[in-house]
């Protein structure tokens, strides 16, 4: 038995192959890479600049190319592919799983997909064609055709003797489907249910009829949830007639997972989920600008609202000190009560049933924090600035944008979701803009009506 | 053989429980808790305001107790428990297993955890200590104490006959542990292996040497991230001596994955992880204040800034009026930097070899965004305000804080781990410090120098 695992053991290989890399030390570089585990190798071209990454590939024999292709992200990903010959390509996906060949393919751009497919030879083709032919983000995609299927009227000894002459099984089997002539699927029966039984039992008797199965066009998000809610380890996928195309398995839904809570939080800021953090640098300004651009977009409206109330802050400089106050407040408030619908929504637990009552929640919340900032706001201002009417009218305006923030952040999403528009990428931007606006309007107007 | 799933399914239950609740039909209501599993009813209570849910509680048959605390939430199962009398806490917990006891026990109030302990008879209590030794966020404290050890020298028959008489195996069971008679882990046999092996096969000779084990200390978060790495289903728990105390399963590190998605994500925001969407209104205000405390704090800062600039102020009402454009396109590009690296460091890309190089291209990637946005903007004043001196001002300002705002993204997470602060919870509010006081000095500043 190896020792313990040693947490740091991937970092520490990083620093050696880079050491060996600079040195120029190639033929150590090759036996590193030699020596681990694809996911490893993955995990050091993600944590490498591109031209690192390119050599490192280089180095790395043809024989691993695709396990780590199946381990990298999009992005790394399909920057290594443009830059292999299609026949590379295809040798490299020819031992990969139905499921992360469909991914890898789907993921390029077209002409290099055309280009791949023509390299291939016929059964290839085929074999590519049908991985793709599921929509992307659905049940059909993320499966994997490897089932081992029964009959349901053999006995239990037949099976094992018939698994001992088959030999090795496919990774991560951990049930076997059981489907009539038609290719139904009629039940299912776990291994563990295989080592337990009588030898001469039917299959029939031993397998679980009650067992659900997941439509191949049901959105992998679902998937994930029936996955996480139910803690299976597989499951089977069956088309609309009900007979088994596939399974789904538990490392395939992990990754979904991850992707689907990283999603937000890239989103929110304005990113792509798979950027790359090691991305050539025009890239990656391309890539946020147009987020940059829309907040330009959303900073020059809150300026034109200041800008109607120049007057008021020419004769005030006070004013114009105090201004970003009250939509910093509103912004931040906003933002939790958006964080919070959005996961929320996420996990399944904001739905039309209960939203109202959530929104009124959130709306009591704004008025509670918009008491409390308020009566501070007020009380500081009253000191720093020495002026008591000041005060009340920033704590006014505080009030207002408050309860506008939580209303906003409650049914932004909730609106959005319903127009198809996903909320975590442009929920915060039209947040910001409303408290922004709000909190402006409410500061310098009734500045103007009360102090001028 | 169940129909195929329909993906709503817990949805439509919750509008007819909702309905049944309303209408006061409690026979319905317990009649259709009692057909949901027990995810799909903590679903529900998750789902539902906190009346709603002592009331589903109350209905709820005492018998499902325990499968229903297991899969809520930290704060949903806190409130529930707190309300519970403690014997009927203890009959709850009974059958839990080892990780999930760990998990409701560790994160009660202590006075409520010392009420249920005393109430323990001396076999659970001791059972329940055992779970509580190992440190939270440790793999001794996700781990299942429900292992099949097998010795080396016995042979497949033999471990085949042993299964059958002992029946039911334990839940997501993949895998047998051989150990010797210091129990110390000698070799892992699948339960594939086991199925496909010859009868008269000895244990040693299809058991697999080479796996690892994960240290009882090793902290969950690398758990997971071996889990994710290697596709693992589960994977067995050694003391220092190398003796085997457990496993854990896929199923836990599932939850351990999205909690860590999900942590940046809310922390970003100021918010609690395990926040409770429905939440009472007066606990939720008092969780969210702290941030907005802080907030209100580096808003006041950034006043205090432009208070040092009245007099250029009190001249010029325009400053005033396009004084947020700065900060704010500094502080959404510092976040998209420093959204990047926190993600960058949650999955092991980031690290001391190549954060050099990280930061250097965040700084290429800012002077870049800096030349467009600053000629933008520029075009934009110069247009609108008539003022072609004023366009040079800005875009200088602009320059100066979108590079400002990219070294501190890309520098603050990596400055913090070091520190072990967590930078997705403090990292934006001293990033938006930073922007906005950089942008506000940039601006005012200059506009001082040359328009007075």
């Amino acid at each position: 038995m190896a020792e313990a695992l040693e947490s740091k053991y991937a970092q520490s290989q990083l620093k050696k192959l880079n050491a060996a890399l600079a040195d120029g030390r190639f033929v150590s570089v090759r036996k590193l890479l030699h020596e681990l585990p694809p996911s490893d190798t993955a995990l050091i071209l993600e944590s490498s600049p591109v031209k690192t990454r390119d050599d490192l590939w280089e180095l790395l024999d043809a024989d691993f190319h695709g396990d780590v292709l199946e381990e990298l992200s999009e992005d790394v990903r399909n920057g290594i592919i443009g830059k292999m010959m299609p026949a590379n390509v295809v040798d490299a996906l020819e031992e990969m799983d139905t499921d992360d060949l469909a991914e890898t393919l789907s993921s390029l751009p077209d002409q290099v997909l055309q280009d791949i497919l023509q390299s291939m030879d016929a059964q290839d083709r085929l074999r590519a064609e049908q991985a793709l032919s599921y929509g992307e983000e659905t049940a059909g995609f993320i499966m994997n055709t490897d089932t081992i299927t029964l009959r349901p009227d053999v006995t239990v000894d037949v099976v094992l003797r018939y698994l001992r002459l088959k030999g090795d099984l496919p990774e991560n089997t951990d049930t076997f489907y059981v489907v009539n002539r038609t290719d139904n699927l009629v039940g299912l029966v776990p291994l563990t249910r295989l080592l337990t039984a009588a030898p001469d039992d039917k299959v029939s008797a031993v397998m679980d009829e009650e067992s659900e199965a997941i439509p191949v066009n049901m959105p992998d998000d679902e998937v994930a949830s029936l996955f996480e809610r139910y803690n299976w380890l597989s499951a089977p996928v069956v088309d609309e007639k009900h007979r088994l195309v596939g399974r789904i398995t538990i490392d395939d839904v992990v990754d979904i997972i991850r992707e689907d809570a990283e999603h937000s939080m890239m989103s929110m800021a304005g990113l792509d989920d798979e950027e790359d953090t090691f991305a050539p640098v025009l890239k990656s300004t391309k890539r946020r600008s147009i987020w940059l651009g829309v907040n330009l977009f959303t900073a020059l409206m809150a300026a034109a609202v200041s800008d109607l109330f120049e007057a008021t802050l020419s004769q005030l400089a006070v004013l114009a000190i105090l201004n970003t106050i009250v939509p910093s407040m509103g912004g931040v408030a906003g933002n939790q009560t958006l964080t919070l619908v959005i996961r929320g929504m996420a996990l399944g637990h904001v739905n039309p049933s209960n939203s109202r009552w959530l929104i009124s929640k959130e709306l009591a919340i704004g008025f509670l924090n918009g008491i409390i900032w308020a009566v501070l706001i007020a009380s500081v201002i009253a000191v720093w600035k020495q002026d008591f009417m000041l005060g009340t009218i920033i704590a006014f305006a505080m009030m207002v944008n408050m309860v506008a923030a939580a209303l906003s952040g409650a049914t932004l999403p909730i609106v959005m979701k319903k127009l198809k528009i996903d909320p975590a990428l442009a929920g915060s931007v039209i947040l910001t803009t409303i408290t922004d606006v709000v909190g402006i309007f409410a500061f310098l107007g009734t500045a103007t009506l009360f102090l001028l």
